[in-house]
């Protein structure tokens, strides 16, 4: 067999950036004896490359603050952009796919945005896309949807699929302290950003959730159909008594399809101790997935960190050299698909669930039996109703309900109503449940 | 983009076989979607064909009790082989190869057995092999050890890969019932053949983990080097004891590397219940995976049954077909790799591990002491004992032990002499823990 060289730069030289350079030097001699073919990281792109220093960058040929000295290169036929946001990458993908060269990267948000732009690009310049890093880290779900389950018809996709926000959520709920508390020591350990809007609010959540939805329902899903709501206003009162009914509260993100609707959402929700995805605890990722014909499968792994990201963003450059090395670039599908599917975006309250309620109410007499009338009046039913008999201060306890499933259309009214009762002294708390 | 046709055969028409025809007549549409290409079944071999009916076989136009119509059909370019069993799919794969046909399968047994063989014969003739479905019914593991992890040295692997072992220990374990009469139930339901002898006997998971390693460690690994211990011998009282510990006990197959050294067996084994493992039940199948890069990793699905392992044969015919469709085969790793690694076989017995130990003793002054001494001299530590009150008999009791990190090597010795006590009144209970 001939020893066919696939040069690649790396583009960015961060956290994932570096890692993944280490994964190519380090495991150099395990990639080529798999595949015959040796990846030789050529080139090193980063504004600040003339501070970095590490024992890899002397194996690197050519180091350069530019990606234009590059795209000129014709000996480089890979390219990983590595260096995240919207602007400049998007910039240095689409240069890249029309400098012929094939592109790797985990940037879902950039993805999120403007997958469709990239990918059409790319087909018409024949280049292939790899982003199995953009979802997951180093969980191989990019490819699971897109090659392992096609002949599937995919029903639904949960997801934990923000480290950040599992983390949080999951030493809240082991250490019994409060959101702002644990976001803090989180940011002071570097599990959470200094600005961690994107993570807590859920649109790095919802960023992933489009590109999977995308490639499951075959269809450009752009991440502004996902319902969203984040973990900020997450109360550790709520999570003491969820875990009391051997359940547990995660970000999830959800993808359910109902024939050719399909409802996408980023929301704290509730699940059995039983389902695996409960048990997915800390910076640790899942997803899980059914499909018609395979049933329910779940992916796990690390869902960040630049070692197990690395591990996502070899594999594709390694694909990708395959594909170059054999001379058949399969540009055609980048995101699974060859047409469009039919499926429209409806609301995630079109949808029925049971929900978990929560109403901090006067401690007066008749309060449960007005508060069950408006949830009966509105085709609310309940099915475990719970009266807390302690009171924080004397004056106010806490009402706490599981509904049977109802749209939250129909719940959402019902709400209202409540909230604007004198009796009620706290906005209302609804959870999604998935049980 | 032109519409391509790939042609297919399938031979062997039980329940794979027919879920595969099903999963590739009703999910036409998807597939051809996603890929571009239309896959049509075009002919179905088997022995009995002529007492099959449903509604998909008058879709199919070619029905024959021999395979060789089919090898002389140039129209069909994927055969898929799903009769099982070593002898006659073995004579159909290899003449299908040399007529130029690439060849997916779920025979497990075959490929363990005859893997060197039959993709040394494929790669000479240039055709793929697919076999995503040997391992772990509708759960990718092939694919994903294969590419998705190829940046990483495989350090363990632990599967849970066989549905009816872990049908029959699941349940004795939730219903306090002892093997022979969940085994016969189970039976009974069609979840354990009517000889169970392969799968019981830990055979049918020695042949999928000699699969795995072969790929995870790039050699061709014969099952035969497999350290295999079944389930049969299972006791309900270590069931019990072992939930006492908050853990469970499992068929494990386990692939340990260190250096360049490889320890596979398949075992009964002790896993905490925080192991993910803990809490695959019933007939889903998981494997565990560590990567020097990527971090732990678990992949979860249905491990068997038509549907779920169709899903796996349904990826592998359209994988070929794409390969088919743009003139690209990809004929030179089936196994994941060019040439094979240094690595070597040890036995399991030469990695050290925690141990759980039952000895049946009579309930006599000093046993403690003495059995204690033995496995003092022989150099296993032990960090929990547990001497149970309860007596069946009232004259013997049980005692229970579990060692720090030692190699089964040492503790045998320790085992054979206490064994050989007068005191010691039943074979002694050895279970490796994983914890």
């Amino acid at each position: 067999m001939s020893l066919d060289v696939i040069n690649v730069a790396v583009v960015g030289y961060g956290v994932v950036g570096s890692a993944t350079v280490q994964t190519l030097i380090d495991n150099y001699e395990v990639v080529r004896r798999k595949t015959g073919i040796s990846i030789k990281v050529k080139a090193i792109v980063d504004l600040y490359i003339d501070k970095r220093d590490d024992k890899y960058l002397p194996h690197v040929e050519i180091k350069s603050k530019s990606y234009k000295d590059i795209l000129s290169d014709s000996s480089i036929s890979i390219i990983v952009e590595l260096i995240g946001g919207v602007t400049i990458a998007k910039e240095i993908m689409l240069e890249a796919i029309r400098a012929g060269k094939s592109v790797v990267t985990a940037n879902k948000a950039l993805l999120a945005i403007n997958s469709r732009e990239i990918f059409e690009e790319a087909k018409k310049h024949n280049v292939m896309i790899g982003y199995e890093a953009s979802v997951g880290g180093g969980i191989p779900i990019i490819r699971v949807l897109k090659d392992d389950l096609v002949s599937n018809n995919i029903n639904d996709i949960y997801g934990i699929i923000n480290g950040t926000c599992n983390y949080i959520l999951s030493r809240m709920s082991s250490e019994g302290k409060p959101f702002d508390e644990i976001l803090g020591d989180a940011q002071a350990k570097g599990y959470a950003e200094a600005n961690p809007t994107f993570d807590i609010d859920g649109i790095d959540t919802a960023h992933k959730i489009a590109i999977l939805s995308s490639i499951a329902f075959s269809k450009y899903i752009p991440y502004e159909s996902v319902d969203v709501e984040g973990i900020r206003d997450i109360s550790f009162t709520d999570i003491q008594i969820i875990s009391e009914f051997d359940c547990t509260l995660k970000l999830l993100a959800i993808a359910k399809r109902v024939d050719n609707k399909v409802a996408i959402s980023v929301r704290p929700t509730i699940i059995d101790n039983d389902n695996l995805l409960a048990s997915v605890n800390g910076v640790f990722n899942a997803v899980m997935l059914d499909g018609d014909r395979v049933g329910k499968t779940l992916f796990y792994g690390r869902g960040a960190g630049g070692d197990a990201t690395s591990s996502a963003v070899a594999g594709d450059v390694v694909a990708i050299a395959k594909a170059l090395s054999s001379g058949n670039i399969d540009a055609k599908t980048p995101l699974g698909f060859t047409e469009e599917s039919d499926i429209t975006i409806v609301s995630m309250d079109s949808i029925p669930s049971s929900f978990y309620l929560r109403f901090m109410v006067k401690d007066e007499i008749g309060v449960l039996s007005i508060i069950t009338n408006i949830l009966a009046k509105n085709g609310v039913s309940v099915y475990k109703a719970l009266q807390r008999d302690f009171s924080e201060d004397g004056k106010t306890v806490p009402l706490i309900f599981m509904t049977h499933e109802v749209e939250g259309n129909l719940l959402n009214k019902a709400i209202k109503e409540i909230g604007e009762l004198s009796i009620v002294v706290e906005k209302p708390v609804v959870i999604r449940m998935e049980i």
